[in-house]
């Protein structure tokens, strides 16, 4: 008998702020199964919080913290030179704000995943992705720490203690050393459905990833990070649900370490 | 044998903010009991949130949390008609960040205190003061609500099952149904350090508090608000503390539930 | 030969913010003849208000500072305690902010309108409106004032010695004092389009206002405010244009005073 | 009979904000010849602003912007991925409120000097230089625009055609190719008051400075930074005020261009 595969799909959600929406936060929660949600720095306020914690909670989504820079104008895309301490510091008051609207409604944190800038300034800066390491672990050390596949962060994450899950992208190639094609180059999006299915199948199948230069690489798949915007945001979040449980795939979220 | 009394001296903390410091939190700490620390709302961040329960948890002050309006320029003095639903997301918003700032820190938040224009809107508006007491409630039961004595945020906070303390004021003066003398009044502040100590001590014993109308009126006085600046601020927190002291009276925080 | 009626068609502008579009600035701009545009405190940022200068200028539509309370996650609607003082200051910032986005695209601001909440205190406070004026003609004293017919405000420009446009309302009922009747009451907004553009075209004939007690009323209608969002805001303010300019009615802004 | 020499001394002030205060304006204001004011990103409100034009005004204080990066909590201080787009947009927005500011107080904007990290990437950055020049460039042409000496700032301000001030530093050295030897290095800061006067002393006669590696470079001296803060800022402040003119230098802050 064949092993039996298992794979989380999540996507940033709360992105709203006061009278502004963004996303499609209802629409998309009952096909993922972990949302990563704005804990008010580059998105979301309390309201907009609570309403997610709300949604996710009623669809059996597990809830994420999703941390940001300080930022909100620049919905936290764009780098800034901020100290490992500023990144453990902001780790902490952002992950305590949404564990307390997660409590408050009755719910607990399951993961953390940084985002935009921050995210991707801990995937190669060992000592902002040790930072974020250590105020997941100091708060809250039963949580998962979602980072990109092979990064300073999952590294990070499991040095300390942490559980970790390594994200893999639908939509982007990847190069032969098992990094993202960066996306200046004119290859570094997968445009078909299909192919990217197919990459996504693939990965958590065990197969690794076909790269750009045409080999193959290895790369640990545990969750899939799906878009909340763009025009056909939804209907693939739908395929790639229905395509990876027709695959015999389980989707679920990362189980949690126990409690100490 | 006369009966012990015991009273919590408490003081706003940590309202720097970024490159700007405000107060003399380190010259305080060791003559208060609990601090009431801001929480990135009307002043404080991360890094200042760290700091000063640290500097907390080395004098053994008990930590609380100090929300306020989302007004940073104003310093969350001008009053704002918020509802009662955005009350109580910023209130769980902000005791959850600070909350995740203290586990950091190996410290447990012990209290709750509004700050400013969001402590009087609650002193008088039901709505609001219930908002706040069912935030505390549904994150932290265990925390004591702090509040202006005799107000709708204490009734709210025993209504719904939370630990109240009672707070009196040294260098105000009193009206017969008990308020506070309305600033604007020329005789709402008690200048005299002698008469502001000699006010406090009646309230602790259990005296009650003589009004601006002559009579006496009883008073529960759970804990007095120290200020943090002005320039006779150090001098008299240490006097009134030095002075308690000396009349018997024991200088602790109000004693939390038991957690559930 | 009937004398030629004139009137302005103003509507809120450029309240996007960061990577959230709000509104539907584009498609509306060709039927309006001024743009109130958000300055950055209650919506708007650099770069939508620039692209929001270019758009006006594209439809020759009078350029107008929009400043709001500084409450961006309440976008600027809940009213704050705010001194005189205050709003005069606000209101120097942010139209100083537009006057030079304006002026590095070859364009100068036309008129003034707060915002929100701003508005609404502005328009019973005879302090605030006086601050708010005065920000104006101490800044660029050729600008137009819009404010609710009637009101403090357009009464304080007047004062001061500015021009000032009063507002009148499409899908609002007045009372027989001449004001708004409240929203919180049932018979507060005119739901039926067509309702709504008579009451429009006999205001600016005018012919005055029915009242909700069935008497007329006098009401200068120098502009009329368009919504910007809502399913049928597009569609109305194409109506409304129409029948007025069939209806022999010019639309243009009114004229400014001549710069001193 | 010799050339007479003359330099402005710059001081960046305003940068309080709300209830905090930071800098030591009013003691400072008499010693320089223009002040680089604070427009609300980095630090400075609406009140600071005015009540800094007010103040320099009294003194006859050249009256400057002093734009930095949209990140109040970190003063500006921290580099941020901006595009040359956001650089002119944010220069735009906080030159014009700061100049109508100054124009309801009675004055105008005499020069343009970027804060902290937006100074230190446009010193190095072609692209950023030139977004801050034309934004000058297009709302206020004749207005200075202040630079590190040498830098791709001032060279993108002399390239659009603005009057450009180039600024030299007392307590900082220099190195062979005439830059600051950079901060992390053992030998950047001049600590002694005598030798950083001397300094200054000959770069404005036009002696050039002698740099780290024992040459002497030229070096254009129109505008000497003072510090605001520090133990001795004030002392320093008055020294080099007095020793400049005792010797003859003319303390002045640059003409600016005609206006057109």
């Amino acid at each position: 008998m064949p092993p039996t595969h298992s794979v989380d799909l999540n996507c940033d959600m709360g992105e709203s702020f006061g009278a502004w929406t963004l996303g499609n936060d209802a629409a998309l929660m009952p096909f993922i199964t972990s949302a990563n949600i704005a804990c008010g720095y580059h998105a979301g306020d309390p309201a907009v919080m609570k309403q997610t914690v709300r949604a996710a909670l009623k669809h059996n989504v597990a809830l994420g913290a999703h941390p940001g820079l300080p930022d909100l104008v620049g919905f936290g895309r764009r780098n800034m030179d901020i100290s490992a301490e500023e990144a453990f510091d902001m780790t902490v008051y952002q992950l305590g704000a949404l564990h307390a609207v997660a409590k408050a409604e009755g719910g607990q944190l399951h993961h953390l995943k940084p985002h935009g800038a921050l995210y991707n300034m801990a995937a190669t800066n060992a000592a902002l992705a040790t930072a974020i390491a250590e105020a997941v672990y100091k708060v809250q050390p039963e949580m998962v720490l979602y980072g990109l596949a092979g990064s300073e962060l999952t590294k990070a994450g499991e040095k300390i203690g942490l559980k970790t899950a390594h994200e893999v992208f639908a939509d982007r190639t990847y190069q032969a050393n098992g990094t993202l094609t960066p996306r200046r180059q004119p290859d570094a999006l997968i445009t078909s459905a299909d192919a990217a299915i197919a990459q996504v199948l693939r990965m958590v199948q065990g197969g690794g990833v076909r790269t750009q230069q045409g080999t193959d690489v290895a790369i640990r798949a545990d969750t899939v990070c799906l878009h909340g915007d763009g025009t056909h945001a939804l209907e693939f979040a739908q395929r790639l649900n229905k395509e990876l449980r027709a695959a015999g795939v389980q989707l679920q979220a990362t189980a949690p370490r126990s409690a100490r």
